[in-house]
């Protein structure tokens, strides 16, 4: 079993789900949202967790699709709020449609993931709702968080974790949660699960943070330096401002309203190599992968289960796009 | 028992209940619209179906909210895409915070509603969960619909009743078999509650279409012939269209930019007298009405729990606010 086949097992689920029909206005913005691809990697980790423990890992293919659909409503009503044109490099929603469209197409798409999530097998299905809902509501508060940092002069390290944390990694962490419980898990490898998926989450975002900056525009699929021209509180910013005087070259160049995007970046990225900031986010980023291997390795699931969601991990770990 | 019980005790509950707490930008809001009171006719509907079939109607109070908490979620959402400066007298979430915190706190509130859902007594979830979510789509098409219809020139009766089916009577049906769902009723006495629901529904929003026209201001609590100001295609406003000769002089209202509102309600209210429009409106809405005490009728309960909602039924025939 290889993840090539999850994955395209999924798409084409994916491609025929039918969210509903009329009107066209809010159904037409979900399936073209969902057709733009993205990584599919949080319902690959419910299939994951799920196939861990039983055989017929396509019966987790709709509570998989859940955290999908759920996934993609965030980024629907996100890009509203972020005010982005783009999204996998094509318009966003409320640029092709309008603002309206997108609130409530996300809204729709919102309770398209709680009917995928109905279709959960297992004996527990309360406890997997209310758990969803948790995770759900995380996700939004994390979302506020980033929002709010936006405004504010300093943000903590801790707060910054505390704040990808919800806003990305207890989603994964609920991923692969849910392959768990789906296959009846009891609660002790639920949690050893959503631990390693909440790890892997944050390391996730700190690869994500160092890729914006040190990453192959090519292979990566974005412009260098988007995080640094929008002055965004990344770990790696946070940890130059931490190491950096007061009234410093760093604070001039977040000041700046007048200037050329690429001397700002490159500027900026001179500044985190002096103080060495991008070792210490791959330490930082090592660190959570590691936790998520060593929980990986407490498992007690066959050793030829666990590999495709350690080949998983490797390959998050490693990603350069 | 008395409808002011159920009210007392439902709105003690909403006070007290914990939605969550940080951060403040997203619990905040929902406490906010979910203070500024209404009606709460639809979690009423809830407790008095569930009474119906059941003594310890306190065991419903938990559903009883997921449904009023849902429609505050689409008021919430609603608003924003209506730009409606104000809620029952009060700055709507996106006036007095900004719009990102009134689509992100609306999400949360109706992940709210999904986690008070999931408290529904009986032995049947899974049914109850789909049947809201199949709900919550309508409500949503209907609100689609709605702004659809603002953009044409004509629109049917028939659309007209399937819109506000979808965007208003759907729920009502739903809160009414959401009580007898909660009691384990089958499927025949569910059918038989969701169908009234749905019949005083349509009643309902025709009563309200009546009203702004010819509602005493006072009681009505706003301000009469905000409908026709703003040139909403209520069923008053389709069905004097229908009788209206091309060109007429309703047409010149609707079409005029530059006008004194008050004398565009009054010409409007007089072309409405001479078609005899209202009588039309509330020959509709009586046959809706109707059909709805007929179902009430047709339940095989003790006469003295049929009584609460009947007479429940009663005072949304004649409300005059």
């Amino acid at each position: 079993m290889a993840l090539e086949k999850y994955l395209e097992v999924l798409q084409n689920e994916l491609d025929t789900y039918q969210y509903g029909e009329k009107p066209k206005e809010l159904y037409e913005p979900i399936e073209y949202l969902m057709s733009l691809g993205g990584k599919r990697l949080r319902p690959a980790l419910t299939l994951m967790a799920y196939h861990l423990f039983e055989d017929d890992w396509q019966k987790a293919l709709k509570p998989a699709m859940a955290v999908e659909v759920f996934h993609n409503f965030t980024l629907m009503h996100d890009d509203i709020m972020d005010e982005a044109p783009l999204r996998r490099g094509q318009p966003t929603v409320h640029e092709k449609w309008n603002r309206d469209v997108a609130i409530l197409s996300g809204d729709v798409m919102l309770v398209a993931a709680y009917e995928l999530l109905s279709e959960s097998p297992g004996n527990d299905f309360k406890t997997i709702l209310k758990r969803f809902n948790r995770t759900a509501a995380e996700v939004c508060e994390g979302q506020q968080m980033d929002m709010n940092f936006a405004d504010r002069e300093t943000v903590t390290e801790e707060e910054y974790i505390e704040m990808i944390k919800l806003k990305t990694s207890v989603l994964l962490g609920f991923a692969l949660e849910l392959g768990a419980r789906s296959a009846g898990q009891p609660e002790e490898v639920v949690n050893q699960l959503y631990e390693i998926g909440v790890n892997l989450g944050i390391g996730f975002q700190l690869k994500d943070d160092i890729l914006d900056v040190y990453g192959d525009p090519i292979k990566f699929g974005k412009q260098i330096g988007g995080d640094i021209i929008e002055n965004k509180k990344t770990w790696l910013m946070l940890k130059a401002l931490e190491k950096s005087e007061a009234d410093s070259a760093l604070h001039h160049w977040i000041r700046a309203e007048d200037f050329e995007p690429q001397k700002k970046v490159q500027a900026v990225i001179e500044i985190y190599n002096a103080l060495g900031i991008k070792e210490l986010a791959e330490g930082a980023m090592t660190k959570c992968f590691n936790k998520g291997f060593e929980g990986i390795e407490k498992l007690e699931v066959p050793e030829e289960r666990k590999a495709i969601l350690r080949g998983f991990a490797e390959w998050l770990f490693g990603r350069d796009r």
